[in-house]
Order: structure tokens, then sequence, then C-alpha cells
């Protein structure tokens, strides 16, 4: 599960709910609560990144979905063998874009109920726990409507962390070796980890999840530059 | 497990291992962890609204219990085939009026360690697991002491959701239709979902757990109105 | 699991993930997930504290780790039979201290791939799914580097929960009956549970998890005294 959701409130029980109650013996992981809230783009670069180590069969429950109750379609994406629900709004753009093999489907199947407000426990939780066991709901090949043109990258932040450490849309992979990131009027270097830099100082190095990361050695990076997510970045290279 | 006890610290972690020790084949889903704290009245409405969707044997471990330590009961209600397990102090007491065939018993089951301040994970969570591998524990038939004469529905605010979204003790189901909602000194007239609303306005709707939610679209209606938990609401007709 | 990384963000879901796909029949507790942050001290007397209850072959997977990225040792810790799994900075050595029977590890074993700043998920968390699947991963007998003159007891402030309730590093069964605590300036008589006290008044007493906790009922204590963790009692005997 990959949602904006957050841990507070009945929304993340009620979704466990139905996919306990539909998939019994399918293990459930809250992989992230705290997506970037109603942020459909910062949150598909999260999405890519986060869900690129799993192996092909893994179902992934998406939802960050302004745009619920309206008509916009709900989406079925198979990439590199992982599947993939969740709402045509590009939260899934990301994951297609750096898969080699990528198919979509429009959700067709509808439950008996369909709440105008939650479709993340009354149609995306209900397709999910069919896809993990091993069932394929009425659905039809369609193209996403939206997400298509953007980039492989996004040189901006795309996640702030509870520490303040600032999660960017670049994988670090891409960037050239001694690249400086300029971010806040300030120009930051790169180190292996953060404790690589003095306590209070701040850097840039390459974060668990394969993302550019910018922190504070003990700081707080968000606070001490005054960004937040969609704040741009340059890179520059090294002299 | 339906609680106040809140995500932090060791009290989720600490009654979940107890049922996952005693019953490891069962699966545990944190329904709600944020119920008005301290607040029996207002979860009890809340508590009936979630676990009305769910199916007979579900088990719900429900503690909002500030009288621990007193000398107040443990309860068991079998309402339409689900079990609840939880103080005696109103908790239940909705799910039970709402529910065609009620049975109470007093828990008399104790363990070999009752600590003064935590009887969701020595008591309640043991019963629970218990209920849900199929034993019943020692209890006696009885009447419950608080909630009996609490009316079917709550007009008051009884949660705020992290978006400032606010749930009433309304059953949407019960309220005329076009009718008004007042409160705060505003009346409120009524959507479908919050995206009927322009970006900041307010609106009440019948939320996806069945009950009059008011909400601002891309807003936090509790700011907005002052309003929170135990707020009165008054119902009007629309002309 | 026991951390400090909070609930929000990628991490816990990315550990559970990982323990997931290894150890697919074994059930995972969240224990604790806002231990002190970076305080691998305080942490050790509340890891020692929530741990004792549970039974042998237990593992128990424990990151705070201010020093990721450095050179400090992975440790697997055996201790009355159940299993701990974590960084070598004392976190460990009061389970340790307060266990009949020790052995130590040094975590040789490494992952193909082990990031400069998640150790928890790629080291820890696979060393601790071996262990929970009966397997041993590479690994040598070994003395802990820190921790291990530290006391049975710390007679300061090791938690504050979301209530500003105050955990202590005290185990209550070492107390003299009627002992009388000091913190902030105060002196606090014991009761049996916060009940015990007026609303809003201060007491102490042995708390669900067997150690000496400071709680005001229906109040905060932590800001009532202006306390935190870290900062120290006395304790003085009843006249």
């Amino acid at each position: 599960m990959f949602t904006d959701f957050g841990l507070q409130g009945p929304y993340m029980g009620q979704m466990e709910a139905v996919l306990t109650g539909l998939a019994p013996s399918v293990r459930v992981v809250h992989l992230m609560s705290d997506a970037p809230h109603f942020n459909a783009k910062a949150s598909a670069y999260l999405l890519a990144a986060l869900t690129a180590p799993f192996p092909a069969d893994t179902v992934f429950l998406c939802v960050v979905d302004p745009g619920v109750g309206t008509a916009r379609r709900g989406l079925i994406l198979r990439a590199d063998g992982r599947w993939f629900v969740g709402p045509d709004n590009g939260l899934l753009a990301i994951v297609a874009r750096h898969a080699s093999e990528v198919e979509w489907h429009e959700i067709l199947w509808r439950p008996q109920k369909l709440s105008a407000s939650f479709h993340g426990r009354d149609l995306f939780a209900p397709v999910a726990a069919m896809l993990a066991t091993g069932q394929m709901p009425d659905a039809a090949p369609c193209k996403p409507a939206i997400g298509r043109e953007w980039a492989d990258d996004l040189a901006e932040v795309i996640y702030v962390d509870h520490y303040g450490n600032l999660f960017t849309g670049l994988r670090a992979i891409g960037l050239p070796d001694g690249a400086g990131i300029g971010l806040g009027g300030r120009r930051l270097v790169q180190g292996l980890t953060f404790a690589d830099a003095e306590p209070g100082e701040l850097l840039w190095y390459p974060n668990a999840h394969g993302l550019v990361e910018i922190a504070a050695n003990q700081g707080d990076a968000a606070a001490l530059l005054g960004v937040g997510v969609g704040s741009a970045l340059t890179v520059t290279r090294m002299e």
C-alpha cells in the first residue's frame, strides 16, 4: 500500500480490512502512508523509486487521488511483471517510464457499492486483492491520460521526511560524479551519507532508495533551507 | 483493533504481540488507533459506523478506557454475529443499539498477571484472541451499565480527521434529502462529495462510513468553523 | 521491530517488506517505532523493559543507530533464548545485563548491496529474517564495544509518550515501598495507577512495562514538570 492518507483515522485500517477479507493469505505491507498529499506527480517519482527493488508479481495498491468522486478512470499497470493499481492521474506514470515491459488496463469492474469519496477502499483495494490472488478483474487495454510526457527524473524536492531530509526526484545513478546541487540559494556538495558532514552541515548523497537526498547531519535540512515539496533544484558539474 | 492509544509508543505493538502470540493464524487489522481520546460516547458512534460492514465472526478489540484501574467491568458483546470486547463504559452501546440480535457477557476470566493501567494488553487482548480462535472465555450474561439510553444518532461532531474533516454521529441515511446542517454559526448545504464545493468552501455529504461529514474542499473545516469533537449540530429541512 | 524511525516515511514499510519477502510465514509486530531518537542508551533501557515478557525464540530487530554508515559493527545477541539483532552501540546492552544466559556474535554476513544509510533494511532485517526462519547467518563470537559498564537501572527519563507520561529507566520492582521520586524540582508520591491522583495532579506508579512512570491524571506530566528524555531523577525513602 502506497497512499497519502496518513496513518491517522480509519482510512488505512479499512483498506487493510478489505484486503484481508478478500485475500486472507496475502501479506499486506504499508510501504508508505504519507506520500505527498494530493500531489500525484511528486508521488509518482517516489513510487517508482520505492518499488524498484520488489520482485515480479508484487501488487502495489496506490492511492494519491485528489480527483476521487470525479470521472477519472482507474488503472491497472503491469510493469516488468509487477502489478500497480491506482487512479489515472499520473501516479503510475514514472513506474511505467522506468520499466522495460509495460501494459495498461482501465478497470471496468465495479463493486456492488461504490462510495463517492473512498475508491481506495471500494474499488482499488478489491482489484488489488483479485490480482494478489491470481484473478484478473474486468478491464480493457488503454493508454493513461496523464503523465506520458513527464521526464525520467524530476529536479524538485518530492518528499520531506520527519527528520527534515529532502528526497528529490533525481536518481543518483544519473548524476555525474562530484556534481553540485543548488537549492534554496545554497550549493551543496556530495557525501556518501549524512555522517560525512559536520553536525548541522548540509550535503547531498545517494539515498537508500537510489535518489539524490539532501540532509543536514543531525539537523533539519528543510528548515535550514526554507524549502519543501515542489522546490526546484539545479545540478552543476564540479570544476 | 479500535483504540484511542495513538500509533506512537509501545501500546499498539504490545497488544498486537499478545494477539499474535495467542492466535498466530489470525489476521490483525488496526481499524483505528486515534478514536476520540478518553471519550467513550463519541467513540461509540464511530465504532458502530466503522464496524457495520464487517461479516459475522469478526472480533473487534475495543479500548477507549478512561476508567482503567477502577472497578468498571469488562464486556463481551455479540451483535448480529460479530464479537466486540471492551470496557463497560458505553463504548459498545451504539453497536448494540444498531444490531438486531444482541447478547452481553461480563468477562470473568482473569489473566495470571493483570497490570493496573493496561487492561487492553492484559485482559481484553487475550479475550479477543480466545474468541478469534473459537474459545469462549469465562463470562456471565449481564446488562451493560452505561449507554443503554443513548440515542441511535448523535447530533455532534465525533471525530476530526487529519485533514480537518468533521465526522458527525448522524447516519446520513436518516437525514431528509436536501437537509441543511447548522454548525459553528454557519448553515451548510449538501454535496455528494467534497469535490462538489469550490476550493475552500464548506459543505456536508454522506461519507464513506455512512455518516454525515462536514468538509471544506481542499481546506480544513475544523479550523474554518472553530469546532471540534463534542460541538453540537442542528439539522434543518430545505425550504 | 523496535526502532526510532517513526511511522512516517518509507522506513518501516521497507523493513517490513524485506522481512515479509524473506520470511513470509513469520508474523511481524511493530513493537515500537518511536524509541528515543538517536539515543541508544535510553532506548536500551526501554528495549529491555518492553521485551522482557516475550518467549524464547522471538526475534527482535532493533535499530536506533546514529552511527549508521560508520565502522560500528552489527551484533546478534542471544539472551535467555530470545534473539536480538542491532548495532554495536549499547542498544542491546541492558537486555544482556538483565538476562541469565547471554551470547554475543558479530554479524559477518553481508548483503549483495549494502546502502550507506539504511542498514536496518539491508543488513539487520535480512539477518532477523534468517534467525526467524531457523538459519544462523555468518557471525563470530565477540564482546560488545559499548554499554558493558552501564548500570542495571537508569535514574533518568527515558521516554515521553504522547500523553506526556514519563517512562524512567528504573524498574519498579527495585524501589522501596513508599519511595518518593524527585523530578523537576518536585517530589512525587506513589499511586497504583494514574487514576489514584486528582485530575491534573502528579504521581508515580509502576507502569505496565515494569518501570517507574510519572504521570498527571488527565494531564501532561512532561509539560507540567518541564522535563524530557535525559532528565535526572532522585529517589528518596518515605519518612
